[in-house]
């Protein structure tokens, strides 16, 4: 059986935590990624403190260019809100081929957004025709409960799923899905761990949100139970955020709805720490560097847990580990289809062969597999990057520095197609009234607070200030009456929409 | 048909909004309660910039002791988080009869809480035995929208509903669940306007979460549709917030909901203000002042809405309109019971008889009425508060100052029985593991920046803090080896929650 | 702590299988009752073939009036359907003091309902005033699964859990709600056993539909993964219909809708038969004999999973075991109650004190004990049976004979005063049109068939009839015209329900 | 913009009413469908009484094949189960091309298949590798409530409508898909008309259930109201079943899952009667025979409220105008595809060109056009069917007899690759137990009622027969022990899935 060769479409084998770099590099991560079936990835370029988007964006490329061995893209960070921001985007839009960009709704204090922030980075990320991603958890409430088992005394990693409840990625899920549909951008939702989360996807899908959500190897191939693990090394390997779930069930459910369409595409989040690096958490498991193998693993995984259990056919598969993340990141038919014209990224797959998969066997640099012992219907036995065979026999033979950068295009049709005819749509009209000359009431007016450049008074607080724009200031009334119209005159405006067509309003706009 | 006197959970009848106090205050609005069946309020307490609670609360006691014509009580607003604020809330907790307090989760740069400082409240007041009451709305979004219609060039009452869609409230509904749920604390939402946050409360308190519901008159009695009124003054008439929901259909599942148990009480969020004084946003939708009249209408609308229409029969018209209020807030039997021992505040309900609403004929000072023309069956014949005879034959005869304070004692049976239980159950353990000691990556331990007291550096972000606390320091190790532990070493420790019984912990942590 | 003493609205302690009486009888079932603080049974009357249901009535009266040692109240159960079934519930509701019935879903080729018989008995159990409760699973899956099971040589005990999976009882639950709303008739269903079935009835609830539902000690208190012990009498131990499911997160699930209000009272369906009765299926498991203990355990495993879980408190703990059953059922408040001029049937219950269940201390006959090794806090330390002490110090004394009959009445406000409001309003009629007077295609008129009362031909199936009635067969016609109406002409009728109303119409019809 | 062209799924172009035949035959249907850009329609065989299965067929074909305009497939309606019926359903599948079969659960007395008789249709269907289609209504509700509505005296065409509820659908369509999980069979749905029906298929889809929805032009593109038109023509025109939504919020939430992929293919099921014809059921509406408009209109009302309101982009318009239709019943890539090797049915579709439907321009026989006055966005401008162009410039220019039969292969990849993965799955085995050798109650043994092949006794009723197999006669019994097993003895047998996987077993069954 041929099929494209798959695409993962997150991976972070640079990304900075406190120093270190993780185990798995560009060369490392790509070569399992090949050994796996996965013949590109998207990595996540991460701006370290002081360091500005572009220059962080040059750095990956540095790295990448000189020891990826297979195609590789990047998704970019957004991890500080700063005034120019709309130009460091529109720069990497225009001149580097970027179109993701991922905001941060956990790490208080480091690299959390606001929803104002949010909602004005979605904006400008939906005029610069990209797509928005998102780390979906509620930082504030983390950060509250991390204290909170501090103090208790819980130090060992099972204080990181405590701390980080399921409810806390649901909600966080929930509201960055009401700001993009707000904001009418794209949204795509990196590392759905858990039922709650991945159900606010599928509701919000059918309520015609344009969303897309991205379970990844771990939350389909294992289970946070071993957070509990009495081996700390062990239970260190699987920190990640949002955290593995702890229940068992959650596989399950997330495989049924990448199954049905509800979340359609698959990454592996690919981020490890050795377990000297993670011991740096020993006593305070925030302090961990957070991260799970699965680069490798993911193809042999979401086959066993959704092909080989009758769950979807083969064409579907395809559809979830490379077509669909081609089509949203614009860059199918590239890559994700067998066909002339597309690169010569292949995989032969066997559906009868079967693996045990095991850090005694695995192609990285990592002590631990967060997916030891797992057993998968389902292997690569041939695979071809850019023509040629990188893996047979079971030998795998790569070239660092053969990954070609795959520049991206805005506005892909797969997302934006939607997105432009519901702007077309949203138009918004004011309704046509007469002048109010009534009575007025005088109210005090204080002297205006700095910061607010748009002062309100419509309810609590005591603020007043002049009307934003005088429409009406001339003294000009027509005669003209209107049978609801007591009091107020007629002016001069164009017809608003009717209440009934405020619906369509409100969920365009 | 004889019923215990309505209890109005939500006025505001003395709301300050820039400098000026709504239309009908303690005398008129507690008159026109009494008018339509209700014997009892509970106003808010908004406390002015730079006002203490306790000294709003004094505020509130004084005029309303004065003039008030039926019993009332206070819910006191938390418009601002303060270092104090703890011992604020406790002293009105202690001493003044008050456990309930409202934070706002909109009006942002004014009133608008953080989630940590909601986390940080509610952890307060479930101490407290109070019960939180949050206006729920995401202030950041509605901020946004604002603007974007104001330079839009909408600025009439349309822009009011258009800049607060229902999901905006419902989104909020759905955070504040959540983090009083991590809180464990008892949640009561003010203003359920739409159909998207009351399926969010449903859904909550199916899955166990302690939490109440409040739709008010406006959303059970009409719609708003009136915003696009060309009757400027109509319009207007109509803004509060949440807005009132432009689907026509709202009403009808709000009060399928109140039938089915998963909304349990009903305000009105009586706020009225005069049309001169609306006028003071006649040409800026947000300096419109908020609040519509509902107080006297509530007890007609519940009944046509549910009752008349066979959705709920005459003991949950009494659970609805005053008893679940009594026992949520504490002053169950006092009020909310016909009984001997109850204070003597009836209603004699005329089931037959119909009345059509009018701003001809209502008992309030504002010239609106939002409701009117509508035509409720169930109109009250006579009402007792206190024992004597306020309404009768039509004519409604009151006392202002007659009307008195009602204190609330804490740690409600109705709520907080299973917030108690749950509290039992929430201990934490951590896992008992020996001490890891393998080898540590050594990491840069940068100048620690101010502010956050307790560094993270568990993921993005380069921030190296030294453990919060070095249990293990000593090198005590023992021999004795464990199945699944290859290289940490058995401390004392007390034994975990097994992972099975994770979920309970965080479900009720 | 003193409480209303339980009822147990569901035994069968004579119910007749293959010629076999249960091992608890009324003697035996009624002091384990007691035992358990439960101090009034409802008993289901099943009348066996060839036995009319007003003498199956009296035979139970008989036997249950010297040796119940509780108080009890009887179910009729209608087995099959005949031309006098009205007659005979009519008897049985205005002279035998019976005011609910059950018809069964399953048990195809015995006892099973045709969806228009279940039709015509809920219109007659509305108009008589009593409560239709149901057995609901789909018997035509239920007999093919059985069958295809058997065929292929599964014959134990895992065949009956097998061959009834969780759909095919949610799916009668669905099916017998949309029956019984379209009949306007209050539905109940017996033995909720499965989080699907569960589900469909919380769903209706909201939507208005007037619905109750029974969880039983067996569902909330143990699971179904024992049928697949390979002790074969333990096994057969569990069988009963529908089965205890073998998802273990049921109970969890169930006891939350119970907290909620989603589902309100809790039954047993106590009924039990010895190992050597059992065994008569031993070689076939759809000839083991159904049914399993739960009448003494009732009360502590709802207090264990609900009120020590932090689900419910003790108000509620009450109305699920005991009030709402009363009021249902109507003899509320001589039951469910502690009050002057109620029964006194009394429990003091000991939140603190724990036991474990086990067969060797239990009060029955039966050698199995299901929830075997159990443990729950909450356990009745005194019980009072009609002013009488019937357990004190862990003595149980009781007398046979000393149970009274119940006699309960028709039209239960809690149930009926919706039922009525809604057949109030449900009143149809037709649109007043003008005769239609255009040409009509020449049909062939078949003989008519026998059989089918009213032959329709609207649409597959080749059947022709003359109109029912000819209404407009008179050359009458006026000469008005009206704007949409080119054909046909006016009549004189009555004004139909507009459009809007039709749904008013139908959900309450 | 070229597309393939359409292929509608549903039409009953012969459908055979009281010994009438349609207004709108093969000939003057497919025209109508090349007008609208359909360049294929999917055709009912429905088998008058007397006449088999593939007599029909015949008929079918001879007439087809001399009047259609373009391509044409077959499905067969099975209106009656008889002995032969699996032989008749094979033959059509092995020697006509014919892989869908349609049962019907409403039309009571005439062709209403029972629930076994679903079942044991289900399980040919599926063994033959077809599809199994339904029409899902509740016939015995309908059939009391036309009776009811009779007798109330409401004859005209909103007896119609009130006859058939939404609830009356939604339970049919639940219980179809019930019955299809029990049998694996692959199902799909006619005619989705309801909110309620869609979210009943949705929700399935994504527990894993094999489901296919068809909403029609009719539920998509107009409402229910006009059942109460004063004009009786205009009301009879749409009579069909299950009736159009008077919702009028039906099509919005219809598009919607359309558009998330919960329904996935689009038909007319047109069938249209002359005035004339449908005023035979002048004086009762029973008589009226089914059936609307719709085969020309299809292609511009999808595109119209899927595309142009921007909910969805122009392949996935393509996808369920006719790909997903040519994939679901097998004549993929043949139909349903742009591409070298397809047939040249194509459509130059114009987005921007805009039409208003009405009878007077239609390409109808039929006096009325439902969608009257309806303006669509998007028409097409050339049509061109098996290379030749049949639409230009607004002409269209057919040939009666140019339409060719499509035959179609059993087991399409996209319905059954996993179906089969589930049957391979779904392998059942017993739990190995010994033998039982306790003492076994005696039962009275009655004489074995007829009728019932397999006689049960489990439960209600006194019926005994002797076990199936005797597997354990023989006294053999091994003397190995085990853990918990008292009184079983083993024998040999395979070892049993275990418990936990028991949910797979009956999901998968």
């Amino acid at each position: 059986m041929v099929l494209p060769g798959g695409v993962d479409v997150h991976t972070r084998l640079q990304m900075p935590v406190l120093g270190m770099t993780p185990a798995d590099d560009f060369c490392q991560g790509t070569k399992a990624a090949l050994a796996g079936g996965t013949t590109m990835i998207l990595d996540h370029v991460f701006p370290d403190a002081g360091v500005s988007l572009l220059t962080a964006y040059e750095q990956w490329r540095e790295r990448a260019d000189s020891e990826a061995c297979c195609d590789y893209s990047l998704h970019v960070d957004v991890p500080r809100w700063h005034e120019g921001v709309r130009e460091e985007l529109e720069a990497l839009v225009k001149d580097k081929g970027v179109n993701s960009f991922l905001v941060f709704m956990a790490y208080k204090d480091r690299c959390q957004c606001t929803d104002s922030q949010m909602y004005e980075l979605f904006s400008i990320i939906r005029d610069l025709g990209a797509v928005a991603q998102v780390h979906a958890e509620n930082g504030d409430i983390v950060d509250e409960e991390q204290k909170r088992l501090l103090e208790l005394g819980v130090t060992g990693p099972e204080g990181h799923v405590l701390s980080r409840p399921e409810e806390v990625e649901a909600e966080a899920v929930y509201r960055a899905i009401t700001i993009a549909k707000q904001a009418n951008c794209p949204l795509y939702v990196t590392k759905v761990m858990s039922k709650g989360a991945a159900d606010v996807v599928a509701h919000a899908k059918r309520r015609g949100v344009v969303v897309f959500g991205e379970p990844i190897t771990a939350s389909l191939g294992t289970d946070g139970s071993h957070y509990w693990s009495k081996n700390w090394a062990k239970a260190a390997a699987f920190v990640t955020s949002p955290p593995i779930n702890p229940d068992p069930t959650t596989a399950d459910h997330l495989t049924s709805l990448l199954s049905s369409g509800d979340l359609q595409v698959t990454g592996s989040a690919h981020c490890t720490f050795s377990t000297a690096q993670k011991a740096v958490g020993k006593d305070n498991f925030t302090l961990i560097p957070e991260g799970t193998n699965g680069v490798e693993e993911r193809m042999s995984v979401v086959w066993e847990k959704c092909v080989a259990s009758g769950k979807m056919d083969e064409n579907e598969f395809v559809a979830v580990t490379s077509t669909n993340a081609a089509k949203i990141f614009n860059f199918y038919p590239r890559k994700g289809r067998v066909a002339v014209g597309s690169d010569a990224d292949l995989v032969i797959w066997n559906p009868r062969a079967t693996k045990i998969i095991s850090a005694k066997s695995h192609n990285l640099n990592v002590e631990y597999n967060i997916f030891e012992g797992v057993e998968c219907r389902g292997v690569p036995t041939v695979v071809i990057s850019q023509g040629r065979v990188v893996l047979e026999d079971g030998n795998v033979c790569v070239t660092p520095g053969a990954g070609r950068f795959v520049p991206r295009k805005t506005f892909p049709d797969f997302v934006y197609k939607r997105i432009k005819a519901r702007n077309r749509l949203a138009e918004v009209h004011g309704v046509p009234r007469g002048l109010y000359d009534g009575p007025v009431h005088e109210v005090m007016v204080p002297a205006k607070p700095g910061g607010s450049a748009q002062a309100r008074a419509s309810c609590p607080g005591k603020i007043s200030v002049p009307p934003v724009r005088n429409l009406h200031q001339s003294g000009f009334s027509l005669s003209g009456s209107q049978a609801d119209d007591h009091i107020a005159r007629r002016t001069a405006q164009k017809i608003m929409a009717p209440p009934g067509g405020r619906s369509n309003i409100t969920s365009l706009s």
